[in-house]
C-alpha cells in the first residue's frame, strides 16, 4: 500500500507492506486524515520518530468483527497493554507500555490502511461528515479538560492561542456553558471565532492580570505559560495544553504565591467529541484550509506549516 | 525600641520608633523569632526589601483588647484589606492589597515590639513552648497542603528536600496518615527524620521514576521541580513549595503527557499547626540549631546561612 514515511526529518510517499492484523484488531481503510502540529514536530525530529505518521483519521473497517465491518469509524490513538495497574483503573491513555497511532511504535493514518484494536474504534454518527470526523481526536483532547476539572456554567475562561487546538477548546468550553474569551494573534482565526459567537481579544502585553479563574494555555509557544499564570486569579487553574519540546522558563514563584494549579492535559474520550460534532455545537468545516491527495503529502505538510493556516487534510485511500 | 533593619543587602541592629497602633490592632512584645529562608532571601535583595524583617514569632500582647492582654500569641502574617472580593471569600491571604509581616510593607518580628490586627493573633496553647510556637507559621504552611488537596491515609508521598520546610511537611503529612518518604542530601537532617519514624532516601539520580501519586517539592533549588515531575505517577500531583527567584526551567511536556497537576502552595491556617505542635505529633525542638540575642542578629543570619543548619532563633525582647 502507499503511505507517508518520515525519517530524520525527511518525508516521502512510498510502498510499504499492509500492516499485520493481530487478534483483537481491525483493519481500517483510511478515507481522510488530518495533519496536526504533532505531525509537524515529528517531521522536525521530535521523539526521534521514523515511520508512518498520522493519528487524526476517519475510515472504513475492511477487516474485523462483523458488527464493525463496513462501518465508518474514528479511533482512539493510545494502544494500551490492558494488563497494568493504570489500565485496570481505566487509564489506558497513560499505560507505560502503550504505543500511539502514528506517534509511538504504531504505524499511523497517513496511509491507505491502518490497524487498531477493536476497542479503540468508535462508529461515526451519520450526521458527522468525513471531514468533520477527522477532528474527533483534537476535539476529544479539548473535551478532556472537562473530564479533569469542574468549570461552572457562566465562568469566564480565557483560552490563549487561536490555533487549531485553541479554536476547538474555545468552542468546547463555550458549548459547555463557560463564557470564553479567546486570545490570539491571527486576525483571521479571531474572526472565525467571533463568527461562532466567541468573545475574542488580541494577545499581547495588555492582557489583563489576575483576571480569570481558569486560563487554558494553547499557544504552542514557550512564553505562553507565564502569560497564562499572570492572567490567572489567586487559586485559579491554568490548563497546560502546549507540549513544547525541551524546557520552558516558568515563573513558578508567581504560581506558588498565588497558589495557582497548573494542570497538564492531553488526550480525551471520543464520545463527547463525536456528540459535539454531531450536534453542530463544535464547528470545524471553516477550519479546513486545504485538501491534498496522499501522494502530495509533502505539499500538504508545506501548506500546514505556513503561518496562519489551520487544518490541512490528506485524502488517503482515494 | 531595638530592631533588625535590612536595606539593600545590609543588616544592622538599630533604634527605631515603636510601631503605631491603629484601631483593631494589638501590640506584641516579641519573645522569640525564627529566621526563615525567606528572611535570607530578603537579605539578598529579593522583593527589593528595606525594613524590619521577621515573620515567625511568639510574644505577649501588651496593648490590645482585654481578652488578649498579657496572652501569649503567634500571628498570621498576611494583613488583608477585609473589603475586596477575595477577602469576602475568606481568602485574605490572597488579598491583592495585603501587606505581609516582615516581608511586604509591614514591619516585622525581629524587633522588641510588633503590631498586627487582632484577628491575626492566635493564643498559644500552654503545652506549646515558646521555641515550639515560633514554628507555628511554617507548620501552618505545611498544613496548607491538606487544605488544598485530599491525601488518602496510607498514600505514599515523596517529600523532596530535607531542609526546614521539608522536615515540617514530612511530619505533618505523616501525622495525617500518609506514608512519607523524605528525599534529602544532608545526612544529619535525614537522621533526624528517621528518628521521628519517617522513611528517608538519598536524593539523587537514582530517584524512582513515576513512583508517587503525590510529590512535594521543597528543595528550594531550581532543579527540584523537574525531579518532582519525573517521580510523579500519571495524573498525580506535585505540590510546589519552593519559591525560587526568577524563572525555573520546567519540562512542561512531561507534566502534560502524564497529565500531572502542579499545585502552588503557600501560607496556611494556624489552628491545625498549633494543634499538631500541642499534641507533640510535629516535633521541632531538634530542628533548633542556635539561639542569638537580637543585638547579635548579624551573627544569627550568618549561622542560618551555613549549609546544613536548620532553625536559628532570635531572642528579641530580652
Amino acid at each position: 500500500m502507499r503511505a507517508v514515511y518520515l525519517t530524520a526529518g525527511t518525508l516521502s510517499v512510498r510502498d510499504v507492506p499492509v500492516p499485520e492484523l493481530p487478534t483483537g484488531y481491525a483493519r481500517v481503510r483510511v478515507r481522510v486524515a488530518g495533519i496536526c502540529n504533532t505531525d509537524m514536530e515529528l517531521k522536525r525530529g521530535y521523539y526521534g520518530f521514523a515511520g508512518i505518521p498520522g493519528h487524526e483519521f476517519v475510515g472504513d473497517v475492511v477487516e474485523g468483527p462483523p458488527e464493525l465491518l463496513a462501518r465508518r469509524v474514528v479511533g482512539e490513538i493510545n494502544l494500551a497493554c490492558g494488563q497494568c495497574a493504570l489500565c485496570a483503573k481505566g487509564w489506558g491513555r497513560h499505560c507505560a507500555t502503550r504505543t500511539v497511532l502514528g506517534i509511538l511504535k504504531h504505524p499511523g493514518a497517513f496511509a491507505e490502511m491502518l490497524t487498531l484494536p477493536v476497542e479503540n474504534l468508535r462508529v461515526v454518527p451519520e450526521l458527522v461528515s468525513d471531514e468533520e470526523a477527522v477532528f474527533a481526536e483534537p476535539v476529544a483532547a479539548a473535551c478532556q479538560i472537562l473530564d479533569q476539572m469542574t468549570i461552572a456554567r457562566g465562568e469566564r475562561v480565557a483560552v490563549l492561542g487561536a490555533g487549531k487546538l485553541g479554536l476547538l477548546i474555545s468552542q468546547v468550553l463555550q458549548a459547555h456553558g463557560a463564557a470564553v474569551v479567546l486570545y490570539g494573534r491571527h486576525a483571521a482565526a479571531l474572526d472565525l471565532a467571533r463568527g461562532w459567537g466567541i468573545a475574542v481579544a488580541r494577545a499581547g502585553d495588555a492582557s489583563p492580570a489576575a483576571e480569570y479563574a481558569v486560563v487554558v494555555e494553547a499557544t504552542g509557544a514557550s512564553d505562553g505559560l507565564n502569560q497564562a499564570i499572570a492572567m490567572t486569579k489567586p487559586r485559579g487553574t491554568v490548563v497546560m495544553k502546549s507540549t513544547v519540546t525541551g524546557s520552558v522558563a516558568v515563573n513558578t514563584a508567581a504560581a506558588i504565591v498565588h497558589e495557582i494549579t497548573l494542570l497538564g492535559s492531553r488526550c480525551g474520550r471520543f464520545e463527547p467529541a463525536l456528540e459535539l460534532l454531531a450536534s453542530g455545537r463544535v464547528k470545524v468545516a471553516e477550519m479546513i484550509d486545504a485538501r491534498f491527495d496522499l501522494e502530495d503529502a509533502a505539499l500538504a505538510f508545506e501548506r500546514a506549516e505556513t503561518k496562519g493556516v489551520l487544518k490541512v487534510l490528506l485524502r488517503c485511500a482515494g
